[in-house]
């Protein structure tokens, strides 16, 4: 067996970030089946929007010089000349000296440019009483100003949030061509693991707990998982299954047996799946320390520690940068990256990143992380918290007030 | 037709908070069906957790006063008496002066009461050599240490993340009892609205772009959305369109029609729902001016402003708080809730409160908010920007620097 340095987090981040490249398979699919999944082709708008110049109030279109002066005490007068439909041209033109009524989002007729709204006018049967001057282009979005023909409005790489779905929508875009859905395999190991479904363990027995966890965590990240299910500790059949999920899989992942036991099979298994192999064997990390992290023949593979805890706050650190690189997805803007101020002094190893489970507080416009007691095996610690904070491996601790970064976990 | 006063953002939450309640209609799910719903029923644990003394290490169960003294420079020395295998019970006693190997997560034998690890110790042909001293209970988690037997371990209203999920698979629960997911019904009205899918628009048309960022928006808090399609300017076939999708949901949407505009029929649509109807019609905020919101026998009903981005802002703000309500899940607590610092000062008329949205720039391990220029019916302000500042009613506007509440778009 070879043997491995224990790396930092900051090398294990570096290294992710020299590995992992995002998946090529691309597919096309229709809006309102697209969120969240990452824009492969660039759009470009093959028309303006909006298409006309528009009110965005309910009011009266005139020219705006005829209502310089206007105020509440000296109104001005405009003879109605009609009105503007929704949902059709408008026929008419505003000559001076003419309102025309406009709806909210109805067409801005010829001859006017600026449209004043009907809480600031009167229509008296057809003359209309106008208590407030307008300037030139008030109250009116014109024909482009939200996208321009010929203009990206998206590039290559975007997440479709819901917004983008309205711009793609607002163009009468159908299809988008996206990468395609992750998938990834999870296999659990160890001659003490049982179904988490198991009624009444025998002394010894764990439940498949980080069947779940990671299963939740990847649907959080819009990832399928496919269960392998739990093998026994033995080469031949745990590097069988293995392979079989890897194959039909874009990342594998292995629970348990990654520490460095008599049973410690999980290193072999990975190598046995391609080149170049494992690049991280143990990170100067706590919890989480025996994590494992290969690329074989292009796929990650992560090697997760047994302890519940750990394999969840590991998979979030690492497996979630592996897994939106894979996706090709940008990990830094993610809104559960939030700051908060530690609630008490916390001292950590130098060379060794800490993650501690916090309780997220709000107080006077600041978020607040109160540590929480418990030690890192324990699941429980991670259901009382919203958050992981990170001390990172040049720090000796952090100090009470401090602002420190924040994983979210609500 | 009633008439309505504008009421202030606050004066708006307060409502919703008073008006709407949560659903009761509840179902059983399996645990890998059951991300992100929230538990109807309390659940305690019938067992402990671990259900055994489990060594935290690879190690030797010792009895740490067997160990006292031990140093690099001046070693113990312990008889290996034998070894402990994952997954079954330990059926060896240390004794004075004894060590027997435990993998990680095996069980600890009778008679030692802590575990050395191999890290610290040397087995030459069956002498230990221990390098360093443990105390009473050191790498141990004790029988119960995670969940006491008896114990409750989630209450009602709990948001099954990953970790509660986590936490139930450890008791060996296979189903849980939740509050059922929600149904929205979606309809769009107006004579200028088409289906988004529409390739040529005629002078005047409009697509239907709320359709797609409403849709995104429910989806991201895991609530279906069932689409009512785009009903004309007219009463009868509003009302009956309407009343055919309130029957099917648990709330319903309505977009475009809310303006004081002369084809307005959306009021008298919602009232004819059911009582009491109507509580808020007119909200003094920018953008979004012309919401309504009501309840309907129970069921609440949003009446969106027809801007795009001002209905995405609108539901983002008020839709969101009604249907997490509905739900039963406190908005307060949810990680797109952050803080950062403003980058230049921005008015704000008193008694209105303004959404400004934003782009989220890193600095020195804080969120600074940039404001996006921009009118507030463009939908690409949304595409560019991170988040939303809230100006609250009572300011006159923030100054440069200050810190502010900020509603994450990312």
């Amino acid at each position: 067996m070879q043997f491995f340095k224990v790396k930092t987090v900051e090398e294990t981040f570096t290294l992710i970030d020299d590995k992992i490249t995002r998946i090529q398979d691309t597919e096309e699919r229709p809006l309102e089946e697209a969120l969240h999944y990452i824009l492969a082709v660039p759009v470009t708008a093959k028309e303006n929007v909006p298409g006309f110049d528009r009110s965005t109030v309910d009011g009266y279109a005139v020219k705006a010089k005829d209502t310089y002066g206007s105020s509440e005490s000296m109104p001005g007068f405009l003879t109605v000349a009609g009105e503007v439909r929704m949902g059709e041209a408008a026929d008419i033109s505003v000559n001076s000296g003419e309102a025309v009524y406009v709806p909210t989002g109805g067409m801005i007729p010829p001859g006017s440019d600026s449209v004043i709204m009907i809480e600031h006018c009167e229509d008296l049967d057809g003359l209309l009483n106008t208590y407030k001057q307008v300037a030139p282009g008030e109250n009116i979005i014109r024909a482009g100003e939200d996208i321009r023909e010929g203009e990206r409005v998206l590039s290559e790489g975007t997440v479709l949030r819901p917004q983008e779905l309205g711009a793609l929508a607002s163009l009468g875009i159908t299809h988008v061509t996206v990468y395609r859905k992750l998938r990834v395999g999870y296999l659990s190991s160890g001659d003490e693991i049982v179904p988490y479904q198991t009624q009444t363990l025998l002394t010894g027995q764990i439940r498949d707990i980080n069947h779940l966890t990671i299963l939740g965590l990847a649907k959080e990240w819009d990832i399928d998982v496919v269960y392998g299910g739990i093998v026994k500790d033995d080469y031949q059949e745990f590097q069988s299954k293995a392979k079989e999920l890897y194959d039909q899989v874009d990342c594998l992942i292995l629970s348990g047996g990654s520490s460095v036991g008599a049973k410690d099979y999980t290193t072999e298994v990975i190598q046995s799946l391609g080149s170049p192999g494992v690049f991280v064997h143990g990170i100067s990390i706590k919890p989480g320390k025996p994590t494992i992290l290969a690329l074989a023949e292009g796929k990650p593979v992560i090697g997760l520690p047994g302890h519940p805890a750990s394999a969840m706050i590991i998979f979030k650190l690492f497996g979630e940068k592996i897994l939106r690189k894979l996706k090709g997805e940008e990990i830094e803007k993610r809104p559960d990256r939030i700051f908060a101020r530690i609630t008490k002094n916390i001292a950590s190893a130098p060379g060794r990143s800490d993650y501690i489970r916090v309780r997220l507080v709000e107080k006077e416009g600041e978020w607040w992380a109160e540590p929480i007691i418990g030690k890192s095996g324990l699941i429980t610690t991670l259901v009382k918290s919203d958050g992981i904070v990170e001390i990172i491996s040049e720090k000796e601790g952090i100090s009470q007030g401090e602002s420190v970064p924040v994983i979210a976990t609500r």
